[in-house]
């Protein structure tokens, strides 16, 4: 019965986590040595497993890219260890005290970092999400719960079970990480419903997958929505810097949620700007959408419609327009963007401020391509995903992102008057 | 048609959210102040319209508690007044910089606070929640739609008025504060799917009411849920102040969140403590229930069930357990209660950190009462309500915590290799 195998892991979760509230930093990079350790020694059984997943996923006709996510190799695994190498450095979050206040009567009100408890994972093929998301849930003091796309099954359930072993090795219940180790979607929809075990649900995923748990989940959700992300040039920009950006943020990744997937322009530079920035994008192969005054400047740019400034392409696609002045920028932005991630190339400093003041966005940058917004990049040391949402996170999620607070009072026997 | 009213108003509140979202410390102070110049102006208008809640009330049978919380008078309209001076000399949490990191690559990354957008408030009887809430969320840049109680209808809707009056005279949008004018119970569940226009809702209520907001939310929800408060009594605890604060969490205020309901006593000095507070609760009105040590000790104790472990009461009732030591104590809470505000009184150092550490609530306590888990108690200097989830805000809620942030980047081109 799926109904009791998923009651009985969150709850499992549940249990083990409340070992994890109390661990000590010391005890925990242990369990990430240990993971580390057996990674190490399980790398051909890792890819045994792995091998049966790419089958499958071929006999199933996966696309190319998907394949290519889905598949691990030696490197890759030594990818895996690295990144866990990488938080066994980072500072434990849980513990410290990031407010202090002492009041009239004499009590001492602290408020301190703790783990949030029970934490669930949705994601898709990639399987080093499986020891990435884990080792950054372990590290910050809590349990976790995965569920991970159908085609990794194989490979996320050797990977759970290193990592079970590992727990078992420094002495932490197995709970600790649990693995929803079947392709049956129901499982979805009934995580979704363990509000009573899990303190959060984090899902990772295409815009309608997670509407769909944000609709569903009885649990509180961090999104990891998409990014329908800006890039404004400013009249008063530096038109090199302006072109360097813009390739940067539409080409270098295109596939990524950071990648710019429209171009705002300053009606007074559109004609000197424009034909320069587009050829060398067309030359990336990328393919121009614009709209009338960009189709006047621009020969065979396709007309963007309505919906275009609304949409994510996640590919070589960009829709560029051209804007009045800076008012009309942030409205745009701040009308048809997703709120993730967006820029101004400028060389006015008050149009910068007003931009970074006034662009309601996860991320919002000066003089600077958008492929920055990551964790890593962002001086967290590691990330477990970039949050859309206002509540709880905003941007790169760290392990402070995964943890939640409690006041502590010190008292010599105070009563309220 | 309720649907398109609702739609229309958390619309209008999320336009009107864009412009608070850049408005100064002086210009939202400025309003606060045309509110209180306002209210102070129509207190005759606000006890009229209050009069006819009352007399609505009456005829319809509302309990004698419900019609004091519903009254106003001059006095609790001049404390309304004095709430929202005390915002007014509140520091402004928009934009501050909370977070700097300078990269190796030269970007400057900040972490700034800004308004979460449109908030949602949904809460019961008190009129006097109309304009404390509306004033925090303006404080901290958010535009409000609010759902009162059917019972305080038309004194909500005068002093709705007055704020849009207010809202008028500062030349912000009267869409700043919308207010549903229904009793219609169907408004609830529309307001919860806005999730296009809102940004986060907080209900105020019983906490049957907030587990059904929970699961039809669509919006996120920051749950204001029910207090079952412990104090520990160990064996090393000063005797006299046990008493004093045991007395005081329970009898000073029984019918908030904040209030005891649960005492755990050591056995070692079970007999020697339980005669004297009980004798003492039982002065007040307490009403005793215990387990079977309890029992012994006590006279006409009721036999506490499994049930009552679990319970809020916000009456003069406390149910008490003897246990064998401090893990035992620390186990029960964290089993049995609410994680929302728990004690030990203590003279062990040690013990009391470890209660500190290990109990998993939003407030705990060594050597004080848990009736101080409130925003003004704890220096927040205003609070919204007392958050009993994880994410987002744990405790008393201030108006830091009706921000969220946003990265801010300056960059000098930089592009990502």
């Amino acid at each position: 019965m799926i109904e009791a195998m998923i009651l009985h892991k969150a709850r499992s979760v549940k249990e083990a986590s409340r070992v994890l509230y109390t661990c000590t930093t010391a005890k925990k990079n242990s369990l990430l040595e240990a993971i580390n350790d057996r990674l190490h020694d399980e790398i051909s059984n890792i890819l045994h497993a792995n091998k049966k997943d790419l089958k499958n996923a071929k006999q199933n006709g996966l696309q190319k890219v998907l394949l290519d996510r889905l598949a691990l190799n030696e490197q890759r695994i030594n990818q895996m260890v690295n990144g866990v190498k990488d938080v066994v450095s980072l500072s434990d979050p849980v513990g410290i005290i990031i407010e202090k206040r002492r009041r009239p009567n004499g009590l001492l009100v602290e408020k301190m970092r703790v783990p949030l408890g029970a934490v669930g994972i949705i994601y898709e093929a990639r399987p080093n999400v499986t020891i990435d998301a884990s080792v950054l849930c372990l590290k910050s003091g809590n349990a976790v719960l995965l569920r991970g796309g159908s085609e990794a099954i194989h490979t996320n359930k050797k990977l759970v079970e290193i990592i079970k072993k590992a727990l078992q090795d420094v002495n932490l219940p197995t709970g600790c990480v649990e693995f929803i180790d079947t392709t049956d979607r129901k499982a979805v929809q009934l995580m979704l419903k363990q509000e009573k075990y899990l303190d959060v649900i984090i899902p990772r995923g295409s815009q309608k997958f997670i509407s769909f748990i944000q609709k569903n989940s009885t649990v509180p959700v961090i999104a990891h929505g998409e990014g329908n992300c800006h890039i404004y040039v400013d009249s008063s920009a530096h038109l090199g810097k302006a072109e360097e950006i813009v390739f940067n943020a539409k080409v270098q990744r295109p596939s990524v949620c950071n990648a710019a997937e429209k171009l705002l322009v300053h009606e007074k530079i559109a004609a000197k700007f424009l034909p320069t920035i587009v050829s060398r994008l067309r030359q990336a192969g990328v393919e121009i959408r614009g709209d009338k005054n960009v189709c006047s400047i621009i020969k065979n740019a396709a007309p963007a419609q309505d919906a275009d400034w609304y949409k994510e392409y996640l590919d070589l696609i960009i829709a560029i327009k051209t804007v009045r002045n800076l008012d009309d920028a942030i409205w745009h932005i701040n009308h048809y963007g997703s709120h993730h991630s967006d820029a101004i190339v400028t060389s006015s400093k008050i149009h910068g401020e007003r931009f970074l003041r006034e662009v309601d966005s996860a991320a919002v940058y000066v003089n600077a391509s958008t492929r920055f917004t990551d964790g890593f990049e962002f001086g967290l040391g590691a990330e477990i995903g970039i949050s859309t949402q206002k509540l709880h996170a905003r941007g790169p999620m760290g392990l402070a992102e995964l943890t939640s607070t409690k006041f502590i009072v010190h008292g010599k026997g105070q009563i309220r008057k």
